[in-house]
């Protein structure tokens, strides 16, 4: 990382990719001009060097709008809620407006929120999570639009990230849940297709199951966030011949709902059926009884992402922070499995 | 207002400020060069008018944005969540985008973030309650820029309000909670300065301790909305000689947050203390026992409140929709005062 400058030009870009600055210029203003294999080149080193484009002329005209747009995924439930609260306040601490936005996990709208937000005079973004529209990508480079992603995190990531690992926290949990002799293991999911965040935690259980001799026969159901949802899926887990001892839910919410349901069933909660979560929303403690899960720091993570952003705003830097730790939270929901 | 002309200019300002063009503009672009007796008088003139620099300009580029603005108290908790998701989808359906801001219950961070979204051309604005800056209703009528108020309803009010009757729906749940024989009733509020839901409900619960006689001696505790806050609240309520057999809260999160509290006391509720929400959010289903709760058409009330914006903005209309209905939900966390 020593051979990144602070402020790369596109001097140092052009350098970087081995072509002449005029090409740089073309690829981030009239990419459909430049041949593909050289265009990726090019953005490569726009991407390595966390390079802004304009950022002297636009700093120049711009008098910055002081406002921040965040695009989460849902605002339906609480997921998001206690983090962006902290970004908020930690923006407006450092003097910038913050407007939301949300995509309901569609690629496709999250573009269109982005480009939106851009016109409007946003002077960065606060996205969630690694997958997106390449030429979404492709058009924050060019705009020279500093972002930064959350709730994930990934050192060789387009985007600066401010998060935690999901996997190696689904890991853990999931070795606690062996360790306390549990052998038949499902999982609620989210829907993993273009949510890196449900990919790593369901990765993270299958290499606990792995490194434990239990690769196969995982049952995973994948279903929306969402309490009614969640108890669908327990449900229909439950019904087998041989149902599972612990069920690892995606989230919190999930999990609350996998609870619910569980008691309507007549089943006990660790007793017949262990049921664990992630995040630890504040709806982990109102439920009975109270969830097993990770813990995941929304506040700090919120209030260093919005540092980060406004970082990369006024001082055109590219911040790497290290990731943020999580931590087990064992509570009531999580028991050794029934003695057959 | 008939001396407001409806696309003030920078003549206009320059008129009422009693100035020159040239320290218009200096003012709004180099305000540290204008000694401050003056930039006030032009900043004064310039909310007076809801002047927007550059409006013309904008103007006539800009037809509609096809963005709408929407400023809730807070983002921390799922109060605004299922309201404002189907706010969003029946605004999308329309074809319109949303971008929300959160004024932590502030009247000057509303009326900061509602001139903030007018500048970055929002079609029209989604408000909260009825209480606000006068500052900002008079903007809103200046630049003609539509705006609901949900949450509340006011035949009156003089924006348009999407919503229902909430000191008829606390009075309806009070009546019930009196029928079952309680007489020592305490209430679990938010703040009730600037907040005319909070103030609603309260009136709605002495309206109907008054009409049974008791209108004195009621006990409330005035708390940000929050599960610890309305834990802490239960705590000091039931420490007296005489507590509350019954603890009406001023929203389910309260609520929520005074069960798990009850629990943690050993108390039984309802068998020691009798414990009501209101909002009927997801979680009031999550808690043991089960909250008694009115029961408010969020996602009924999100719907209507964009169509009833969206008319505004295209068709230049003043919707008049009728109150939405509330229904009392009785679940197990509401029952007859202990026998002493």
């Amino acid at each position: 990382m020593t051979d990144v400058p602070p402020n790369p030009t596109l001097e140092d870009v052009a350098r970087m990719a081995g072509v002449s600055t005029a090409t740089v210029s073309r690829c981030l203003n009239a990419p459909d001009k430049v041949v593909e294999r050289t265009r990726v080149r090019v953005l490569e080193a726009v991407r390595e060097l966390g390079y802004l484009p304009n950022f002297g002329a636009r700093a120049m005209v711009a008098r910055r709008t002081n406002t921040i747009g965040a695009i989460i995924p849902t605002m339906a439930n609480a997921i998001f809620a206690r983090g962006l609260q902290a970004f908020q306040e930690e923006a407006r601490r450092l003097g910038y407006q913050l407007l939301v936005a949300s995509s309901s996990y569609r690629a496709d709208l999250e573009e269109e929120q982005a480009r939106a937000l851009a016109a409007r005079g946003a002077d960065g973004l606060l996205l969630i999570g690694l997958e997106r529209a390449e030429t979404l990508t492709a058009f924050l480079a060019q705009r020279g639009l500093p972002a930064v992603v959350a709730w994930t995190y990934g050192a060789e990531a387009a985007l600066p990230t401010v998060g935690f690992d999901n996997r190696a926290a689904m890991r853990g949990l999931a070795e606690e849940v062996l360790r306390l002799g549990h052998r038949r293991v499902a999982m609620i999911s989210a829907p993993v297709a273009h949510n890196d965040r449900a990919r790593a935690r369901l990765e993270g259980l299958r290499d606990a199951l792995g490194a434990a001799g239990l690769g196969t026969g995982l049952r995973v159901i994948e279903t929306r966030y969402g309490l009614d949802e969640g108890g669908a899926a327990l449900a229909r887990l439950m019904q087998g011949e041989t149902p599972p001892t612990a069920v690892l839910c995606g989230n919190d919410v999930l999990a609350a709902g996998a609870i619910r349901q569980a008691r309507a069933l007549g089943l006990r909660v660790p007793e017949d059926v262990s049921i664990t979560g992630f995040d630890d929303l504040e709806l982990a403690t109102l439920v009975t009884p109270a969830l097993t899960t990770v813990h995941v720091p929304h506040q700090e993570m919120g209030r260093l992402a919005a540092r980060c952003l406004v970082e990369m705003v006024e001082q055109s830097m590219r911040p790497r922070p290290a990731p943020l730790a999580t931590e087990l939270r064992l509570r009531d929901s999580l028991g050794p499995p029934p003695v057959v």
